[in-house]
């Protein structure tokens, strides 16, 4: 099948988000990224709105990219004022981007309502700002706002800003769905309504207000658009725009077009998590192909057919898309997913520890943990059901204080007295805040007999309250991720208390690491 | 339209989640509340599976339910034994629902890989089972696991099974993409050639995995189909089921379809916290229809439409679902937001003001602050800037202290010391863990003073690691949300330290409570 163009809008419609803040650099840094799997063009944002957006075009010039062509997005021109007097037009130009995309009014109400100019001057407005950029040689994208809700109004009138457009010297036309209400089988009948007044090649934008937005971008592909615009995880405002990882996967395994650049496919996890990570936001865990739980199993049923025959419960294999199959423990689980989470220690011929293992797992959740998420705390579990388990220190104490004077910052101090073997080690520690005092005091005492926890530390620290009705009196789960030159573990503190639920997941953090360096039970 | 059966399973299918737990008493308040709002039939659960499942069927009994049908779930008959011996037969008989859903083998793979009988025996499993229950009185749903793979991979076998459910007294064929792997025309192709074959009527039961699940139920009922089954906020296993939400209000407001009860749509926002809150999960601010962001907006053009003409860029009015219009306050905000946000101070003709609100929102915003999501802050900002600001008291200084014994339970004592207006007040406060210790503390100090502190109180508290990177020694944000008889607020604070960050997130909250309190300024 054909090639389809994937226009990234991360850096611009994606910044309309609730929560999303890109830097500088960090919109660099993406960009970066998505040419390097093969991303078509990248809108890199709207240099009139903001600073931030103008410098971001000057320093782009200097990346190395490969394959993408960078676009800077403007509206047409304001009323009343010649397209090279107007402000937006002359940011667009100064841009100096390869791909112009300017975005123009098809919905009569929007006309009329809410720019107030007749039909006329909305139709110059399109055409003075297509043939202005196209003159100083840009390759130029007409997104058509609303333009799905402007069809079902006034079609000839949609149809003549569209032509307006085309006949200027638009290299592309991009259909929006603005308010995300299409549905699919009307953007199939206006697509193929465009495709046959005009011949210009046809684009897709949709917002994800009725979840139907990937469906809607894969259709318009099946009417002849070559090109769909989203973002990467589908943020942007409202409801998002359409997820590009969906689309790109879809329409690479599902409907093998080709997308990105060979075998980018592959890349699209990686891609996924690298812009949650800078834009600092939470990964969604069941977001589609690329979520950490789309391929992950907890009915025991389940787990048991996947272990027979992986595509029983699987549309497609998770590597495809550079994902991984995970197997949960819970309460639902059955023998077959405490088995596979278990087999490096040989016990599953072992039904008593089994069963053990099992209600263990049931009695902690009841009171707040979950292992879903929480790797290294399971593993030591399985150890202490099954008698591999010796404590590598003993607490004696600790003691976390914060004190402040009036508006000055807070001064953190932990103490901590453990014992190991025969020595009792006392010492104390400052830190940013508890958290971190504590967890540099353990270290300070365990370093002389452990030396290898050198090499480990936190990377990310999260807080859970489990009974929001009660508010700071309820129960807290605590995770804690951590690190070494190998590997990545999570571990799980749950307490009234938020210092002592913290203290529980740190500890199983150092023993977790500790029982990993000695190498698994003979 | 026709009116479209809306089969919820979220207490089945939805809790194979990932971090998804229901209790008994979680799961006969959904029940009721499912009832309320009008789903047809309710899948409690499966039981066989657990104690805590069978017992949900004892009780449910006892729900003064006015509307829906609940059904219990299971599958066929295990291979060899006579449905009247099979256990999961037999807890079904016992589970004595109006309802049974049966689940059998579609997919010639499945019948053969994972189930290894041959296709006379599966068969004989299909009906046997449909018949027994049939035989019971029960409404029996039968549910083709793996439909569309089986149909694609072998359609003659594959209708031999949904024959064989219907002849054996089925009233209804649900058709399950269990896989989620299926395209929307490939789902509208084979209910079609279903419909050529079988005068039963059908559902389908649609998973996420290609973000095609309510594109997928909404052509099914395009085709034919007249019953959806889904999950409410889409929980379930991988990228969970189809969002019920999601397809009640296409359904109803897009295809003008009959769904729920008169006017059920409308509570669609309130069912969906409702079962975050219960399930205790994080809602999706994006989720669409009913998100807290489905109707946020922030680029300033888009404010200053909206604020002309709503539907500009809403393709439903938020208040049809039961939801609210939301204005951001961030960087890309321009004048319009701030407006919006401000009408009660009446402070709109003051330029200058408003650029420094804008730019004060932006240089906090850059150390981590978020005001999307805490008003009550922003709303302190704006009295700040606008000189509408005294403190309510001032803090000499507080005290935070952790301290246990070996594996004990840790005391956690704060003191404070205030000044308001000419007095001091040092107190001091144990609590369950330093913020509720503080909270205790800060009350203490300031009711004599405040008596209305009296009626507020903490309801949720969330911290966030801003930059992972670091671990513990990374900034947090701290997000407070607090209640009196009235109101509901959220306020935040940052800092390094998560102590100091839960200060001054609380301090924002008790001073948002006492400005409110003397309600606005002159």
């Amino acid at each position: 099948m054909a090639r389809i163009q994937l226009y990234d809008t991360t850096l611009r419609d994606g910044s309309q988000g609730e929560g999303v803040n890109f830097s500088l650099q960090d919109k660099l840094l993406i960009t970066q990224k998505l040419d390097e799997i093969g991303l078509d063009i990248i809108e890199g944002g709207y240099p009139l709105s903001n600073p931030k957006d103008a410098e971001y075009f000057q320093r782009v010039r200097d990346l190395p990219l490969k394959h993408a062509k960078i676009s800077a997005f403007g509206m047409t021109r304001r009323k009343g004022v010649t397209a090279d007097q107007d402000t937006g037009m002359l940011a667009l130009r100064d841009a100096r981007t390869p791909c112009c995309t300017v975005v123009g009014k098809t919905w009569d109400l929007h006309v009329f309502e809410v720019l107030r100019v007749d039909e006329a001057e909305n139709l110059a407005m399109i055409r003075d700002s297509v043939a202005f950029l196209a003159a100083e040689g840009r390759h130029v994208i007409y997104d058509a706002e609303h333009f799905f809700d402007g069809f079902k109004a006034n079609p000839e009138f949609a149809l003549r800003t569209l032509r307006a457009a085309a006949d200027s010297g638009a290299a592309l036309l991009c259909l929006c769905d603005t308010n995300g209400g299409t549905m699919p089988e009307e953007v199939a009948a206006a697509v193929n309504a465009v495709r046959k007044e005009l011949s210009t090649p046809l684009g897709i934008h949709c917002h994800n207000d009725c979840e139907l937005a990937v469906a809607n971008s894969l259709i318009a592909v099946d009417c002849g658009a070559i090109q769909v615009q989203g973002t990467i995880n589908g943020i942007g405002e409202r409801c998002g725009n359409v997820d590009l990882v969906s689309v790109a996967a879809n329409l690479a395994l599902k409907k093998h077009h080709e997308v990105l650049k060979p075998n980018g496919i592959v890349h699209l996890t990686e891609l996924s998590r690298y812009v949650y990570e800078i834009a600092n936001l939470q990964l969604r865990p069941g977001q589609p192909f690329v979520g950490s739980s789309a391929f992950a199993h907890k009915g025991g049923m389940h787990v048991h057919a996947v272990n027979r025959l992986a595509r029983s419960y699987e549309h497609i294999p998770p590597e495809t898309v550079g994902n991984e199959r995970k197997v949960l423990v819970s309460e639902l689980s059955g023998r077959s997913n405490i088995i596979a989470k278990t087999t490096k220690y040989r016990i599953a011929e072992d039904d008593q520890l089994m069963r053990n293992i099992l209600e263990r797992v049931q009695d902690l959740e009841n009171i707040g943990y979950q292992f879903e998420a929480a790797e290294g705390s399971f593993d030591l579990l399985v150890r202490k059901e099954a008698g591999l388990y010796t404590p590598k220190f003993q607490r004696l104490h600790y003691r976390v204080g914060v004190v402040t004077e009036e508006s000055q910052v807070p001064v953190t101090e932990a103490t901590v007295k453990l014992r190991v073997g025969d020595d009792v080690e006392h010492v104390v520690a400052e830190g940013d805040g508890p958290i971190n005092a504590l967890d540099t005091a353990v270290r300070r005492a365990l370093l002389r007999f452990y030396p290898s926890l050198e090499q480990m530390h936190l990377v990310d620290y999260k807080v859970r309250v489990i009974n929001s009705a009660e508010g700071t009196a309820a129960r807290v789960r605590v995770v804690i991720e951590s690190r070494d030159e190998h590997d990545t573990w999570s571990t799980v503190g749950v307490s009234e208390n938020v210092i002592e639920a913290s203290w529980l997941a740190l500890v199983d953090s150092v023993e977790y690491k500790l029982f990993k360096d000695e190498g698994l039970p003979d």
